[in-house]
């Protein structure tokens, strides 16, 4: 085994604290990778508050970093590279999703990068809040020149989980899109809906966040709490995705979509229940998304490289990692805080 | 006023009981209709048992007859004419639904052919099963040439209930559909779905509607109480379209569509409740339908006859309507009941 250094949360207790991690010998398909940066993701949040019986957790599913070793298999990438790596670290590769390129949608499920289950040796997957990963090669990227790699981390699960829908979607030139929620999720939806040559605008409670959704790219803010303003939109978007992380009312969101759009809500999982009537008037449609496939996830890194797009981040020590995750639960970020591995050496 | 007959219900007992009715008498833009057919919807039945203090009222809303005076103002009918009446009688004319034609999405509700508001006396109106009806020419619909009246009136709702989402979700060459449920919507679904060139399957829990299934142009049953067929058959459909009318669980049938397919059900409103995860696992579409505006039906009407389409039905006096309905309420019917008028005279 490879030993290294992370931040586990174990017992009763929710905080936090500095462990010694084991990590597998590299198989011949494995990358070692040495995390230099990992985002604070709200499944980070949730997956800490509700761990059963108090069991071992190291979470961390958006990090990069640089490859440190490389099995005899490994032929993509070599020591030296920097890498990207998102929530799925593995899968059967043998289904109809998996063959299509959607891995995150493997019939038998995904491995997850934490808390999942290891496909050959049946071990608990830790985290990346921690200095070394191993990673089978094919759900590992290499991080195109010109990303920043701690700015870049975030996406590699909010910014896959946004691009999903919004390519399939068809979000573009001559579409109208509205991002609900300005967060972590939604400061990328918009980047990228912007990118794409969308009309975007930023559905938000908070009017104050009218000029970070300018400055973003946005014709403009929708304010949710304003009955008036809601009304005068309806029907005004094809697409509206929805990246509110906690339960709340569809109604008033679907109102929003124009007749054939979508409304795509994401990142809270679970029961969902719409009226019906929501649905048939405008003969809208309801999806959902979450994760992205690997080639995705290729296709969405250089898109981002290309346009220059990462997140608004901000960057803290890691030892400070039970301060962000409280902050985050206040929503008092803007937009992603992204943990710096640095200090665990 | 002008006097007719008709069968309605009122006071406690949901027993229909011939009565004299009367109709406003002609508005310059008005037609008065010799009602000859009026099929039998599930929504006559929910309204019948569903009245409010014992209301009035007279159902239905898809017939066909003949015009026998027109207003002034009418220009595409003259006394004589086939026509065809369905759902919706009036609209606002305004909104951005109805410019679209879309009129069953009208921003003030449409006004329905039977317990609705009139717009402008603001009456209630009393339905189709009754010898006449008088309509404004805009929602009344030529009939076709070459397709039997008894047999076409339930096109006029459950007709154009299952065309519109099989349009708006593109059933045709290479797509594959499969209709649940074959009673009065799903087997013009699945006449429709086969006629528009999709690879068609009928999902039922009953395994002897395999003969009809097959006899409407379908590929074949799946047999929704047996777990293999269901699991076999997972990812397999485009477009899944519901008419189950009683609430049931939408997981098992979501499971069924395709990598970015749609489920779109049809016939019974209120709040419905879906798992995210069955629609985020291959990113599919949950959509809702009923009814459809003036051009689609126009259209469908068109179609049909193109393709010699109409409803299997069982013509009955419409002095059995009481049996009709309770026939309708044990799924006793291949597959749609219309009530004969002439008995009225």
């Amino acid at each position: 085994m490879r030993n290294t250094v992370g931040w586990q949360v174990e017992g009763p207790s929710p905080t936090l604290r500095r462990a010694p991690l084991e990590r597998r010998d590299l198989r011949p398909d494995d990358l070692a990778v040495r995390v230099d940066y990992c985002g604070v993701c709200h499944t980070d949040l949730h997956a800490v508050s509700a761990r059963e019986g108090g069991r071992r957790l190291v979470p961390g599913h958006e990090f990069t970093g640089v490859v440190t070793e490389t099995g005899p298999a490994v032929t993509r990438f070599t020591a030296g590279d920097p890498v990207a790596v998102g929530n799925i670290v593995d899968s059967c590769g043998e289904c109809a999703m998996c063959r299509a390129g959607q891995e995150n949608f493997c019939h038998s499920f995904p491995t997850l990068t934490y808390d999942g289950t290891d496909r050959q040796d049946g071990s608990v997957t830790l985290g990346g809040y921690s200095r070394e990963y191993v990673v089978r090669d094919r759900f590992a990227h290499p991080l195109p020149a010109g990303l920043d790699p701690a700015a870049a981390a975030p996406l590699l699960c909010a910014g896959i989980t946004v691009w999903e829908p919004l390519r399939a979607l068809g979000a573009g030139q001559g579409t109208r899109v509205a991002v609900a929620g300005l967060g972590g999720l939604g400061h990328l939806a918009v980047k990228m809906a912007v990118a794409l040559g969308a009309d975007t605008t930023v559905i938000s409670r908070s009017p104050d966040k009218a000029g970070d959704a300018r400055r973003l790219g946005a014709r403009g803010l929708l304010v949710s709490t304003d009955p008036e303003q809601m009304a005068g939109a309806r029907g005004r978007f094809d697409v509206v995705i929805d990246t509110i992380s906690s339960p709340h009312d569809l109604g008033p969101y679907l109102r929003l979509v124009a007749m054939d759009g979508t409304l795509s809500h994401l990142g809270h999982l679970g029961p969902v229940t719409v009226e019906t009537l929501d649905l048939l008037i405008g003969r809208k449609k309801l999806s959902s998304a979450g994760s992205g496939g690997t080639p995705a996830t290729a296709a969405m890194l250089h898109f981002c490289a290309e346009h220059g797009i990462t997140a608004d981040i901000e960057l803290l020590p890691s030892a400070q990692v039970n301060e962000a995750l409280d902050r985050l639960r206040r929503g008092d970020v803007r937009y992603r805080f992204v943990l710096d591995m640095s200090d665990l050496d």
